[in-house]
């Protein structure tokens, strides 16, 4: 069975908000404050420490991992839930180091996100110092995979411009060179169908409080294609990775599945949120997610370069090039963004001059589509964001 | 102003339940499930992408590190929370053996949690394979620090045993050889006065699900030495610890202070249970923590004896060697816990054979006290742990 979009009567969004910014933080699910406070009140308080076998909070990161899995076309049992996104990019990028030692180069482009370069970075200055980070233009990564490249590592949708890698395509040359794929499906989870097993790439991580609506922290995942689990040997070996964490051996063995990937104690209530978001997403199929949020965004794209002659999309303007999300580039961003956001119509602004606005068709229509352009022209014909207040930065921008 | 204790009215425990495992997860603060309420409804619900300015989600890690520094004898500005312990384990023997270039040993005893033994056998095994893990009996590691070891990596409390570490005879040792000390206070903070200003060790990390009550996955803490903070270049450095995350700079560039410490996007919300269950301690004077603690755990040991014959105690007698539990071996450990648990007498098992009391003053009298004793003669009296329920093992112990 199927459900119609969108579902807005799931989600609690404040009146007279139109919400933008699913791509950076998704809005709170209905039923997730009560889901966290039974958790908090009758098993955390009431089951206290019986609660890690009563409420089974060992099995949540496989059990929350299995209902991502569906999202991104995985098979159950091989995605997992736990920590950052950014400690998923590293754990798979040393264990893809590893299944390629002869060879020295991680290659990444400019549109990744930066923490996953950062940690690259980390693990290289970890490791021998024989290693390198070869970051590319997007466009140019085809050309740069070669047998030299251990790792191609890249992020499907970019943050800031929305432009969608053919993740089946890039794979495959990937793997043609010989070298393992990583994804990072940051702005793909939930925004796009993803098929997982059909691309074949060896891991694919990302995070599960943009799309997904897990709220703020929610933890990470990590996908190992079923067949090379048993070969990989976890970087951060941690005692929730063991193959029997609670024997308390002296040295470490690893789970024969993906709970090898598991670390430390997992976050039960900050899960327990995003266990209950998921629900939104039962019975939806992300083909017609994908259809719908083409649909609002290519009408986005019209009415603004209809009515807002200040904005040059910076999104691909073929549909099939995009991700779930719209940016433009103008002067004055900043002060644009925070103008849109005092009237309620939140986006974000991402340096030096981009205003983005993810398209969510879960809670979103097309009626809030064209009053979001209504605000946005009525901002920019009357100049409000030359007002003092929409000039002060503030940290997270 | 210092409080009384126990302050058992800032505590939800059933009714019926003597709750002595606040060594493993401690039980629910009164005000925790409101406050979480709050955070979910009012900032993420409400404020949506702007709470990360309006509420300050940025400003929590470093915000509750400096409450936490308090209980351990640290400076404000020295403690950064996030990730879990074996993350934060990973983080500063990484740092220690970069301080430490020209030595390879990292020098561990038995008694230490296996996750820290795990995540040093991962490290090492992502470094250059010259490192070695030299792992010692308690008693013999003071023998066995030279100028080969580059960190000495012990956790002060042992959790089985509850064997206390001398960590300031420890660090001067280790640092008179000119290693690095590097401690786990996973079963040290909020149990007893650590001061690690003046113990002047390099690191120390710690969990805060245990005897600070944070709730279960509640982020770990690091503590880095103030004076090396601008030495240590982060192995995962994950963009939180950037020096401006928000610039999206191609480069990472870590903060100058101990937020290089942070990794990826906090736990927002599972970090606020942390942050209300903290107020339990406003007030609290550690002394006086310490002194109510030695006071119950010698009238437990005093009761068993007289009365449990059974029970051999396994924790070191003098309670000046002891941390804030008490540990029993016996025959049939596991079932006779079951049996205890069923009559709301709540403490653990630690395979093979060891019974764990958690003395937590917090929340506990001498009543509590007598009482548990009550019980365990009468289960042992009786041989209540020779019904079949209680042999059925599970998979959290």
């Amino acid at each position: 069975m199927t459900v119609q979009l969108p579902r807005k009567e799931l989600f609690d969004i404040p009146a007279g908000v139109i919400y933008l910014d699913g791509n950076s933080l998704g809005p709170l699910p209905a039923t997730v404050s009560a889901h966290v406070t039974d958790v908090i009140e009758h098993q955390w308080g009431a089951q206290l420490i019986r609660a890690w076998n009563e409420s089974d909070w060992m099995g949540q990161p496989a059990r929350v991992g299995d209902r991502i899995a569906r999202l991104i076309g995985a098979p159950a049992g091989s995605v997992v839930m736990g920590d950052t996104l950014s400690i998923k990019v590293y754990q798979a990028l040393a264990a893809s180091l590893e299944l390629r030692p002869d060879r020295r180069i991680i290659l990444s482009d400019t549109g990744n996100f930066p923490t996953d370069l950062y940690m690259a970075e980390g693990l290289l200055r970890t490791l021998d110092g024989d290693h390198e980070l070869r970051v590319v233009d997007p466009e140019n990564v085809e050309h740069c995979i070669d047998e030299s490249v251990a790792v191609v590592m890249l992020t499907q949708v970019d943050y800031r411009s929305g432009r969608l890698h053919d993740m089946q395509r890039l794979t495959a040359l990937t793997q043609e060179a010989g070298a393992i794929s990583l994804w990072d499906l940051a702005h793909s989870a939930g925004a796009l169908p993803v098929e997982l097993t059909a691309t074949q790439c060896e891991f694919a991580v990302g995070c599960t409080y943009k799309y997904l609506n897990g709220g703020p922290g929610s933890p990470a995942f990590i996908y190992v294609r079923p067949d090379l689990i048993q070969r990989i040997q976890p970087a951060l070996s941690g005692w929730m990775g063991h193959d029997a964490p609670f024997a308390f051996e002296p040295d470490y063995r690893p789970a024969p599945s993906v709970q090898r990937m598991r670390v430390g104690t997992p976050p039960v209530i900050q899960m327990s949120a995003l266990e209950a978001a998921l629900d939104a997403w039962e019975g939806v199929d992300m083909q017609a997610i994908r259809a719908a949020s083409i649909a609002l965004s290519e009408r986005f794209i019209l009415e603004v370069d209809q009515r807002c002659p200040a904005l040059t999309l910076a999104s691909p303007r073929d549909p099939q090039s995009r991700g779930s999300q719209v940016s433009f580039t103008c002067q004055h961003g900043y002060a644009i963004m925070q103008a849109l956001i005092a009237q309620g119509v939140i986006g974000d602004f991402r340096a030096p001059n981009i205003i983005r606005f993810g398209i969510t068709p879960l809670y979103l229509d097309e009626t809030d589509i064209i009053s979001a352009v209504d605000i946005l022209q009525e901002v920019l014909d009357n100049e409000r964001w030359k007002q003092p207040q929409f000039q002060v930065k503030r940290e997270v921008t």
